[in-house]
């Protein structure tokens, strides 16, 4: 099942807005069976769009269009459709209907130029019954032709709601798709790919790799004849990916590290505390960026001068003296220190260069000292993260917190990571 | 000077990977003055890339590809753009001699693959004259066709430092543009579009609003057929700008707020310490993302408890207890006490409700007190945002930097902000 996706607007076309939309639909309609054969963005040029319109109902089953369904004289996405089809504008009452109790739900002066939104191609069906929400679609000679809104949250919405089901009631895509996403946090991208090779020269497979540094997103997408073939080859590969990265893998689909641990602290009853230097306040924003966090999450001090490090931490003189603020005896003090001071069941740690300047020819730009510390035991590990600045931030954050997973997790009181020095 | 994207590549049809070239291309040439008409994405599909570059060759006058060029056999570009052009393809020696050439220095193993991309239609031209990196272009009846690589390191290089320039040098837009982009704190969309909208009649002006709260950015471009015609409508708007929101422009073009309150303490010699509860971090992180910022930048707390309030800032357990930790008179001894504590110049603090929960009928979620503490006075205000969890976070840590900011910029003691309560 072939189909075409359309983006109208002046402001894509100068790359003012970034067209997220035909982005969207270009993946949902993938995992649904789809294939998209062209994606196209265009000015606010009637004949333009007319001329696209036609080409594209000639040469596919469907055509997702969005964009110029509001009530500005720029928009003249109904037109076009009009002519492309050979068809004339039709008032469609229900929309003169819903858009005068919108007026008067919120008090609004009466606009008539709002009523051009309710102007469309005779045939054109609405897609809500509710909401005052542009968006219809027609169907043509056998064809789909739907009509969105290019506002994000609407295009979103209908796409979703509303044009999947029509598609797949109406054009039924004849194949099963089954897709996920695994998020590996650890490995290097070469490595995982080196292990899946085989596994891509399955006829049904598709495997992107997405680094998302410091994580890999490897997805998975599955596409069969029968629900029982897809099942079956689906399971094949989830189980060779779950034997070779097992422990590496965080979560799947949307899972956010820091989300999973902040399940596995729930679940567990236990707190966090975390000291940080070089990240600068990273962990603890992320870690707080979750809803819910402060039922596991005590405190968090971001120690950039020494004279932080003493009188937050209780980090001693001589051993900042001795070893420097970048070194293995005062990242274990720091996450020792703030797990004592915060009482609390576990105390991370982070303490490096993250550049661009403060390297030397000993602790090069990249060098992080990561400190874990739990009622077991305090330890703290060397990396050497690549990158600027704010990628070994990203490599230190991530770490620590993967750190903390895999100990909540697994057990594993120091487990093996890339960049270990 | 009308022109055309093409971009090629299944991943980019399929939505797995954002199609950012053509969006940073449609950027740059409107920026020097070209019009983009359609920017089209296909799959690496032979004949459909060829029959779309001859409708985009005999329509506009010059048309960008990108991607295709690589040397896997689903590397196609050179043969669609060869079959469209009525051309054969032509080994290049050079790029011959520079694929082997690199072979040798990287120590590969010769592989004939790579051969490939030396097979390129006749009369093209390659683009660079020292990487062996893809890329060409080809005049054509008075048109140009550029072809460049899918990485996007790559083409961006290839797109400013060649494809602009030859552009220029070829196809003269003749037409000069201005463009600037304001970035403004503190202010609604709607106020500031209400202000601009007599400047928006001029025939040589487009003013783009790009919400990326809780900033609000505007963006400015001039088109005028001289350079003195072009600054004069520019300066009138640049002076119509700075009048009406002067103090609310935090920078321009690529400045961050947190960047431009380093460079101001960094000349005033001054120091900052933030204390924060419902931000959990984002400022002190946003801070420590700046190169530099241990110049200025000397501790952060993240106090989530009230433990952590009392035990690293001497916040009164009696205010607490009082008044709760959302409140005026922790605001005030939360600022107060970090910049004490950590003998800077200023401090900043925040405590509020992010949400989702823990909102009550007095303080609903959103309600977030503001404390700025200096060597004149410590204050605090109080805040209602809109939004989610992260909104409210992201209101929250923007007002309190640009707060410090007013202050350091113009000694605004207690600037007057939207959402104050």
């Amino acid at each position: 099942m072939n189909g075409a996706i359309l983006a109208v607007g002046n402001e894509l076309v100068q790359g003012r807005v970034f067209n997220t939309n035909s982005f969207l639909a270009a993946r949902e309609l993938l995992l649904h069976g789809y294939e998209v054969r062209e994606i196209l963005t265009v000015p606010d040029d009637l004949s333009l769009i007319e001329a696209r319109l036609r080409d594209f109902l000639s040469r596919y089953l469907f055509c997702l269009v969005s964009g110029g369904l509001g009530p500005t004289t720029d928009d003249i996405t109904n037109e076009a459709v009009a002519r492309a089809l050979g068809k004339p504008l039709v008032t469609n009452e229900e929309m003169v209907r819903r858009i005068k109790e919108r007026e008067r739900a919120q008090n609004l002066p009466h606009n008539p130029l709002r009523l051009r939104m309710a102007e469309l191609p005779e045939g054109a069906r609405l897609l809500t019954n509710t909401r005052a929400m542009a968006g219809y679609y027609l169907e043509f000679e056998g064809k789909l032709l739907f009509c969105l809104p290019g506002v994000p949250q609407e295009f979103e919405y209908l796409l979703k709601k509303k044009v999947l089901p029509l598609l797949e009631e109406k054009l039924p895509a004849g194949v099963v798709v089954i897709s996920r996403l695994y998020k590996i946090f650890g490995l290097r991208e070469a490595d995982i790919n080196l292990k899946l090779k085989d596994l891509e020269k399955m006829p049904e497979v598709t495997i992107g790799y997405y680094p998302v540094l410091p994580e890999i997103h490897v997805s998975v997408l599955v596409k069969a004849s029968s629900k029982e073939r897809a099942e079956e080859v689906f399971s094949q590969i989830d189980e060779t990916i779950q034997a070779a990265f097992g422990p590496y893998i965080f979560g799947l689909e949307e899972d956010l590290l820091e989300a999973v641990i902040g399940r596995l602290l729930v679940e567990r009853k236990e707190t966090l505390a975390v000291a940080e230097s070089c990240t600068g306040g990273l962990i603890a924003s992320r870690i707080t960026r979750v809803p819910g966090s402060s039922a596991y999450f005590e405190r968090g001090v971001v120690t950039y001068s020494n004279e932080a490090k003493k009188e937050l931490l209780g980090v001693p003189e001589e051993i900042l003296a001795t070893y420097g603020a970048v070194s293995e005896p005062v990242a274990l003090a720091m996450a020792e220190g703030v797990r004592r001071l915060s009482r609390t069941d576990y105390g991370l740690s982070v303490t490096g260069i993250a550049g661009p300047t403060g390297g030397t020819p000993e602790k090069p730009v990249g060098t992080v000292w990561i400190g874990f510390s739990c009622k077991e035991a305090t330890v703290a590990r060397c990396f050497r993260f690549p990158g600027d600045r704010h990628l070994v931030q990203d490599y230190a954050a991530g770490t620590a917190l993967d750190w903390l997973r895999r100990y909540l997790h697994y057990g594993t009181l120091v487990p093996g990571y890339q960049f270990a020095c």
